[in-house]
């Protein structure tokens, strides 16, 4: 029996109702039986502190265990003044520390954003794929998943109602984890 | 008698021994008569979360109050994982929030970066650049300091000795409130 | 009376039924009396080559002295391979040049962006931005005009028929206008 | 008998005495046994046109091929105006097309980029590394080649005589000629 891809999800909005929270959750409602989707806890994340990296607090350290434990990560986030989250960033931030520590390191990635304008979080994605580089992670190039208008697309009990992007969705989350057993030959 | 240019100065790293508070330092020190910096503290904020911009927290509104005070911003960082510091962005993110209170809107803006490595922290800078167009922010073009190296450029006790960097800071402060003055003609 | 403001386009796609050359056109139409828009020709420009720094292609010489003739230059591209068409980068490069004689230097610059996609070329404009930094123009922030699903926003015979988008053209037109007047307030 | 990885690069600048012609020579003298190195013609490409896609001119069948036959891609550049080259931007431009017939397509591809600044000219990767994942092409994220201050590393007739920069060009195609037998894998 194969073990199935266990996908670690990064949630780059921390408010209740956030659309983006309806994405990740409906991904992971339609979780291929072939992989697992688990959140990562990055709300409570202190901001990133370079002297406290000889004494990581307890939560960066969990933080850091549950990354390295994945075996794809699955990045979901609106994008904010035309970039990334400050909250996501600084939970790459500490994942990517101590100097000789990445927990990201050659890591396969995935990204998801939505937003209610039309360009659907696309600035913060490419942001993203330049920290990509860095932090040494493996992106695919395509399909891309970038969600307008997502105020549209989902009931006022916070599903996804548009079938469309449902399929978008699927047909990403397929190629992630096919993504992933790829990269496996990289090593 | 003219009133000072009071400038209001974001550093993007929060470590005890930061190249970059060094640059902002020698920045302080060397600052022209016809100008004041001042640091705002950005460390001690809260990661941003939609869900509390009907009841800020206090930190968060002494940030806002403290930027809208200012003539100009001035923002001096390294850069991480080829981007802008996950604490500096939550400053913006904060700062730009919520929907209507943008406190950096229409506010002149200075960008020094240094790194230990020969590209000087350049990476975040054009990333703060986009979302300076988003901040509605008056960025100017020319000069530029990304302060390379930066490390043979200090002494063990936490001076700028680099005479040509030194140089460009001055450079850049006059350059920034002569700037200052020309965007109130934008109004 | 005062003299009209003098806008010179440059006009990234060099096809016959080119979706931006209709929006191009649709904006000439509906210029305010306050100014009027030259269309530059780039299509016939040689491909840059220092090497012709020293004696400059006749047809380069014509371009950059439109160029220097302009109060404002308005850029309308389509966007290629995520990024600035390379004819268009290719005048850019031609204007910029030799060292010394930047005929962009201190223009006000306007962009407007069109695709068949639905993020309507934004792509590229980000990549412009950063060019702008280097090339010395002044651009401004807002209004941003990036024209998504083009393709229907047009009629047969290749005019802009969208109201929205008519309106919002009008809209980045005054615009620039009332951005040229105050950037020679920067002198 | 294994055959030898075919590399087929492509030249950012033009002009005779290019810096970055000197390092794309270096490479092509230091290339390992178990590659080749080609330069693609791109400097006799006319400016793309859709117009023209129906029926390609002969230079852009010839470029179109040189690139289908390659193992892997190498792209050796300045930086012009802070991003890619006009007339390098131009040969992606006709590469990718007509739609359905990308030629870059799943190519392995490495960047070298040199300027006489410190910063090497990594505006211009970025830039490229953008366009990449629209071309679907497979780009590695380290080593990165980036030559500053080139103008002091080259010997007057035109030799790169900076053994660190010698160096670091070696490791870089090996690394590329790993990359492009790992990617093999990835079909």
């Amino acid at each position: 029996m194969e073990e199935k891809v266990h996908i670690v999800a990064l949630l780059g909005s921390f408010r209740t109702g956030s659309f983006n929270k309806i994405i990740l959750d409906s991904a992971i409602e339609m979780c291929p039986e072939s992989a697992t989707i688990e959140k990562a806890e990055i709300a409570n994340l202190p901001l990133y502190n370079g002297d406290f990296e000889g004494n990581m607090p307890q939560e960066v350290k969990n933080f850091k265990e549950k990354i390295k434990s994945a075996d794809a990560i699955l990045i979901v986030s609106p994008e904010y003044n035309y970039s990334i989250p400050g909250g996501l960033k600084n939970a790459l931030d500490w994942g990517s520390r101590p100097y000789g520590d990445n927990s990201f390191d050659r890591k396969p990635v995935g990204l998801m954003t939505a937003s209610p304008g039309s360009l659907g979080g696309s600035r913060c994605q490419y942001h993203l794929r330049q920290c990509i580089v860095f932090l040494n992670m493996f992106a695919f190039n395509t399909p891309e998943v970038m969600v307008g208008n997502v105020q549209e697309k989902v009931t006022d009990d916070g599903k996804l109602k548009d079938q469309h992007t449902r399929d978008k969705i699927l047909e990403y989350l397929l190629a992630l984890i096919d993504w992933t057993g790829k990269t496996k030959l990289l090593a």
